[in-house]
């Protein structure tokens, strides 16, 4: 049981995620406040509902969301979608979320209850279409609507809104399942015209709840003012190199929602595909979304490793895409980094199963791949493969090194093109398999 | 730590798999012998290296083979592929095939090794290619062919080969890597026009030996006569009824190879597509290759449960197949059926995540899931989903009871249509974490 030695060997050196990636202070954008209480719908009293509000009056604000194409999807999924539809995503207010129960798989009472939440926030807000509704954790059960209307109500009348530290990190907690720690993250920007805007986010991991599945939840919110079909652009952008680009078990769920609001509270001009900001601001969104992203894979279920699978110099975006995702989904490249197995021909292996668009973006004669020390350790290269051929003699002591960081980076060069893209994965731990075999309690 | 006492309770209860699924008898196709040795490429002693040869010279044989779809094709898989383009398959007499090493990743140098595997039967059979190769096992290192020569000759000279039950035994012994059985079946069959022909065949499973990858291989001999094109059809036919059909990790190797040789020893008139008993030795072909390939699937790695997903009432074979898959590969039904979970919102994630080539093909208003009992048990059905509405109230002392058999069913009924596909696949355990997380040794 040579195994068990290496999960100690790991163990001692499993790190204290709340500490290294929950912040303890922050500031946020101006115009949101957010709310969250327990509302017994998670029955060991955990945070569990959170509201999300613009207060900004001095335009209206602007709203966009990227759902889950699992063509199961849950009402909340539904629901925001319509009224985004309806809106445009003009003069949306407020998101309400919920977890403990996922609203997904109820039927025509399912719609009912998560349009019903939507309305409750509206009718406290004096308007109409101007909530987004999402919900995660447990399938197939009907929404505790007595409990979530007496939430709803109570965080209104109780005026438990807040601005400060605490309640964004309050809030961010509320949308956690199996998460062993909050996904806070929080970053000013300025722009050469001098604006200095906020960008706040939030997510849920990829963990799986008794009896259930994996939902990804993602809110992101600004104060700089975006031109709604901009913004909705921008967000699946970002989206597609980011919260689409990260893998714990190659699941999609009924209820994936990532979503951002611009409240335009930051006096400057809006934000459209022809303003000189454009490019910068899209590409600010998209390393926030990344940083987002990321810290969903490190709380992976039962990971041990953050891994960076990096493929370059490849013929079109698409097909580096989809090679690193292969590659990042591989049962056997997982168990390998878990395992601290520098074994190129797992990797190898499912670069060649990848289902590529183009068959010239891969030449076997052309291919290297190396791992690389992100803990600037020298030398920071390992290479495995060099134009095609495997390095029989490699240094097995530095990739013992290499493979025992807690974060690693994977390198694959096509020798192709010019395009590149990265995912972001973890390894597979027996850890992962207790945490998802377990019987439904 | 409640998966620990899982663990007990299923080791208890752990089968075995050789007293099961290894035959202690059996009669095999006329006109075929076969050898096998333990050459010395693997370290422990263990048989490596096995020879088959058809003797029959009533006619010219026909053979066939499906290989990889991997980029990354083997040596001895871009051999034998010349091999049966050169000769279109007909008057192909031998197969050499060793464990212990996969010639993979080995760039000319390999390509050179295979074809002097190949070669040197040749000679030994006086005659030109008549020969197909495989290989398996450890990838990127070169074939000690010092080794391979010896055992080849060795073969010959020593007239080491058999029709015995215990020969056949041995060469499906000598393909082995990490498989804890040898796969070996043979079956009769009569048609109407009173002839009897045998079908025998062999594989090894998808286990990955260190430093690694999956290989399967798998070879059918039959001493009907069929057309060589025809057979072509027939295998490739077969094969994506069953060696396509099966999952243990999703993963697909650089050397996976099916081939078939009927060398016609039997006397009657040979099969083609026009013949009358065509549909009839196809179909026979198809179920003797599902038996083959189920007993991969068996042996998965560190798998405690052989589970078929039978997918039903499909618009289109292709989108059933595509279904069954993606159910069969989920990392979350996977470790579900593991802790004997009745997790009916993985199942009904992952249809929904299926890359479907018609939307029309599901219909989230008609699917039906249900567990199914396959050892006549009642009742045999248990109804998780029913026209997209789950069943809240399940029997769940007899959802315990179903889980907790070695060989259950998953039954999709999507009511689109009338077509349907099978797979089979095999749970996720810690075991599988340990076999492949394990450092190369």
């Amino acid at each position: 049981m040579r195994i068990t030695a290496y999960a100690l060997q790991r163990a001692t050196k499993m790190v204290d995620k709340y500490a290294l990636y929950v912040p303890k202070t922050g500031s946020f954008p101006k115009g949101f406040q957010v709310a969250s209480l327990a509302s017994g719908v998670k029955k060991n009293g955990n945070l569990d509902l959170g509201i999300i509000v613009n207060t900004n009056k001095s335009r209206l604000s602007s709203a966009a969301a990227v759902f889950t194409t699992n063509k199961f999807k849950a009402a909340p999924v539904l629901t925001s979608k319509e009224v985004l539809d309806v809106t445009g995503g003009v003069g949306v207010n407020a998101i309400v979320v919920n977890s403990g129960c996922a609203n997904s798989v109820t039927g025509e009472i399912g719609m009912k209850d998560a349009q019903d939440m939507v309305g409750l926030v509206n009718k406290q807000l004096n308007s109409k279409n101007s909530t987004l509704v999402m919900s995660t954790g447990v399938i197939g059960q009907r929404l505790q609507m007595d409990k979530i209307s007496k939430g709803i109500n109570n965080i209104f009348a109780e005026k438990k809104f807040g601005t400060d530290f605490n309640s964004w990190l309050n809030i961010a907690k509320s949308i956690n399942t199996t998460d062993t720690f909050p996904k806070l993250i929080t970053s000013k920007f300025k722009l050469p015209n001098g604006a200095e805007y906020t960008l706040t986010g939030m997510a849920k991991g990829a963990g799986m709840i008794c009896p259930n599945m994996a939902t990804l939840l993602g809110f992101i919110v600004t104060d700089l003012p975006i031109e709604s079909n901009t913004l909705q652009n921008m967000l699946r952008y970002a989206t597609s190199r980011s919260f689409n680009c990260i893998s714990v078990d190659g699941d999609m769920s009924t209820n994936d929602t990532i979503c951002m609001i611009a409240n335009g509270a930051v006096e400057t001009s809006e934000i459209s595909e022809q303003s000189e900001e454009f490019k910068r601001v899209q590409g600010q969104v998209t390393e926030f979304a990344q940083k987002l992203a990321q810290l969903v894979v490190r709380d992976g279920e039962g990971s041990t490793k953050f891994v960076t699978v990096n493929v370059k110099n490849a013929l079109n975006f698409g097909d580096a895409k989809i090679i690193a995702e292969t590659i990042s989904n591989s049962m056997l490249v997982k168990t390998a980094l878990y395992g601290q197995d520098a074994n190129w021909g797992r990797i190898l292996c499912a670069i060649g199963y990848a289902k590529l668009d183009n068959l010239k973006s891969l030449n076997v004669d052309k291919i290297n791949v190396s791992f690389i020390a992100t803990d600037n350790s020298e030398p920071r290269e390992l290479k495995l493969i060099v134009n095609g051929v495997p390095q029989l003699e490699i240094d097995e002591a530095r990739a013992s090194e290499i493979l025992a960081l807690n974060d690693l980076e994977v390198l694959v060069n096509l020798g192709t093109g010019t395009e590149e893209a990265q995912f972001w994965t973890c390894d597979l731990s027996h850890e992962y398999v207790t945490i998802n075999g377990d019987y439904r309690s």
